[in-house]
């Protein structure tokens, strides 16, 4: 490459997820060729962002408040507490379903191995706002792994200790799956909690 | 999304190729997530790559010096000139080949319906470089694409004005390639342009 600067644009973009050596120079090369401007504009936004979007105070999703939108609006049912791993989870969630409680992000799960306890998730303040009443079903919606089943069962204690009902969205077959191609494990998963036709 | 920022944190990054809403949406949650360190070098290495990378005077290729470090070599072969569509071809024959002449990009190739003509092309830059003698051989490694092809020819017209001889590298089956899956145009090509077994 015959700028060293470009050769420097090219490893800054490789910080991106799924972007190899190959892709960040064609990145580089489409940005300044086709579109500085908006170049400009990436550069200041993720400047700006990284400098002022923290954590919620309340929930841990991201946020430039120190309260969110969410955890602020008075028209969410305040009963309703759901524990997401991530924020990207929350959206997801947030997306497609009507959901309109209130939501907690751990910013990981339980991993002990990780060094990942109680403590790095912040589920002290969790158990606080469990505490404090208010809240009437803890909505536990880990991801199905081995890591996010040991933190939904960590949760549940810590929710029937404090009187919140703990659930745990249905884990099973995807729909429009096909019974030949679902993996084992969920298979086996679904046919254990089968449900009597009505 | 719960913050307006992230929001256009993730429209920003939809500039780059590639990259559609889920991506953006994945890249914007990593890089506050993981790597803030990283999007902050991100953003100030864009910044001054759209500021101070510009087009080097003699090959048009991208260059931070108003002359590029190729072009300002003392160890390149000045009769040899081989010009190429973009900066992202020229390095692949960097990398790929032990040529060691010097390079003429394009920035485009010729293509009258997007109103694309010589001037846009800076080509009477380069038929001055040719007319001022010291060029021997003109490779014109343009893409074998219909507009590719006639600028080709184009260039190849303008280096015989002027006495330079044009060559144009080899078209044909790619190496590895199976006689059954090339696609009709290559094959044609080839079995046209074979040549002798010695």
């Amino acid at each position: 490459m015959s700028s060293p600067l470009l050769q420097q644009l090219v490893e800054a973009l490789r910080i991106l997820p799924g972007v190899g050596p190959k892709s960040a120079q064609r990145m580089a090369y489409h940005v300044l060729e086709r579109d500085r401007a908006g170049a400009e504009r990436l550069a200041g936004v993720l400047a700006e962002a990284v400098e002022r979007i923290g954590h919620c105070e309340r929930c841990r999703d991201f946020s430039e408040q120190p309260v969110c939108a969410t955890c602020s609006s008075a028209s969410r049912d305040t009963q309703l507490l759901c524990v997401v791993e991530t924020p990207a989870d929350r959206l997801a969630i947030e997306q497609a379903t009507g959901y309109r409680g209130l939501y907690y992000v751990l910013q990981g799960r339980l991993s002990p191995l990780d060094g990942i306890g109680p403590a790095e998730l912040g589920l002290e303040r969790l158990e606080a706002r469990l505490a404090g009443g208010g809240v009437a079903e803890l909505i536990i919606a880990t991801n199905p792994t081995v890591e996010g089943e040991a933190t939904a069962h960590y949760l549940g204690q810590l929710a029937r200790r404090h009187g919140v009902r703990p659930s745990r969205p249905a884990h099973g077959m995807p729909l429009g799956g096909e019974l030949e191609y679902v993996d084992r494990g969920t298979l086996s998963h679904a046919f254990t909690s089968r449900s009597e036709l009505t």
